[in-house]
């Protein structure tokens, strides 16, 4: 039996070196693609991934080039933008990359639905800026006609700012396993999920403006499909503590204890590499294991020769 | 055995009087999702849905919205993109249907690269006109910088014009059967999908600009998923010849045979019901039935009771 392994790729993964064309991001999705059909002869994979500056830009785009007969899509339909558009990319890489080796292997993006709770704390203090940066008249304007809620970003202008409430539910969860069943590699839960919620009386969908953390999105996708391996792939092989400091010390196998004890210490940043610890962690919490690696050490850290493994 | 059935849906269906906010979209989306609801008790339902105003405002605020940080994104990337938004829209709205009514049964948007025939007639005469309009001398510089072919667009400026190539085959054709056959409503081949090509000596897919016909991708799809009813869902309940005129008439019950004489004879207008007509006679030559009806006469059109079916 193949082991199942969901990898979370980083949405800035895809810009190498700042290169944000089409592509440009389409070349290091190639690269992608050819480390994953690597991969694919000995785990089934699932692949979720970030769109940090891809629905960045998308906004961007929306909120500039918006006029009365082509309005502005709101951020939760950027999303589902976001997964057409990178979903598209990785699918065409890796359908290539087997391609090259002779292989037929089915691969397919599926449109995801994250569910969040409408009541998480997250809401009551929204603190994700996403898109454009305004002056502080347009930024007060904004929030006033569309009921946002903007803050001062670091000296460098308004922001909008956005709930980043947990993960709790994935809507297209049993098309996805069917899919896993049948041998497909599947891209999903991109961007983190479309982040919905399910109303109090009908509990039907309904779409709302927040970004879910592609980590906490990947590692509930990795409980659902109950995946054996966890894996946050990001820039660096490994996680350190106390980092370009003379005591960094690079931690490679570590128990859900000990990684708990140096997160209560502050050793990982909000942002960076707090989110990834948090939800390896909690993966490997739950019986699994939880890595984190770069890209370059994936395929040795599978095998448990490299990276941060948590178990 | 329950009938399999293609819908084509119309992208400008989605913008019912014109109103073209996402709230308005997901509005339409509703009754959408309610009719598939209605006919999934009978009916094995696959969807395929068209584009054109959604992509086209996505190719709007990418063009105006672009700068050199945040680059626009190419035709091919965008139809993604619309794969994703429409997608969306349209799996949510067929959940909510199906909670309202108790049932749980699975909804799926799979993005779907369709390929075409780089030696296709279409790519040496483009004439899909895309985005926005430019004035004459903007539109040469872009031909010079970006390589497009524009034309001018009947007085009201000039416009990029693009292939509309014929569909040869879906990418994710296994993936979208493993779905339909685990009794999931799929989603698929949206926007007449995202037009790639085989690269002559690898046969790599690479992504081209061009806009894939959402009827004949449709019919692509009804073939390759084996469906037994394929329905261009559009307008009117029904075909017309010489409509608005004295001598009007209305086609219910037509063969192949003789449809394919009254398109012989000039009564279907291209960019209009030409590409329905021919898409569901082809299905209906390949031993299928194929019907073209509006949303309010689907469910009787699929019992043989309204709209044109041809057989």
């Amino acid at each position: 039996m193949k082991k199942r392994v969901v990898l979370a790729l980083g949405g800035n993964a895809l810009q190498k070196n700042g290169e944000v064309t089409a592509e440009a991001q389409k070349a290091v999705a190639n690269e992608v693609g050819e480390m994953i059909a690597e991969l694919a002869g000995k785990y089934e994979i699932i692949i979720a991934h970030g769109n940090g500056p891809q629905v960045g830009n998308i906004l961007i785009h929306e909120e500039t080039g918006a006029t009365e007969a082509a309005p502005a899509m709101p951020l939760e339909t950027a999303v589902a933008m976001s997964q057409g558009q990178i979903g598209y990319w990785l699918t065409q890489a890796i359908n290539n990359a087997f391609l090259k080796r002779g292989r037929n292997i089915k691969v397919a993006t599926v449109v995801s639905q994250v569910v969040v709770d409408k009541a998480d704390n997250a809401f009551k203090n929204p603190t994700k800026p996403i898109g454009q940066f305004y002056s502080k008249e347009e930024a007060l304007k904004l929030a006033r006609e569309k009921g946002w809620v903007v803050k001062e970003d670091a000296g460098r202008g308004w922001r909008r700012v956005v709930a980043s409430p947990k993960p709790v539910d994935i809507v297209e969860k049993k098309a996805i396993l069917d899919l896993i069943s049948d041998g497909t590699i599947v891209i999903a839960a991109g961007g983190g999920g479309i982040p919905v919620y399910r109303t109090k009386v009908t509990k039907r969908l309904k779409g709302v403006d927040a970004v879910i953390d592609k980590d906490f999105a990947a590692e509930k996708l990795a409980e659902l499909v109950k995946a054996d391996i966890f894996v946050s792939v990001t820039a660096v092989p490994n996680v350190y503590i106390n980092y370009g400091l003379p005591e960094q010390k690079k931690l490679d196998n570590v128990s859900v204890d000990e990684i708990t004890a140096l997160k209560k210490y502050g050793y990982f940043k909000a942002g960076s590499m707090l989110p990834k610890v948090e939800a390896a962690a909690a993966f490997a919490k739950k019986g699994g294991t939880g890595i984190i690696t770069d890209i370059e050490n994936l395929k040795e850290a599978l095998e448990g020769k490299a990276g941060t493994i948590i178990s």
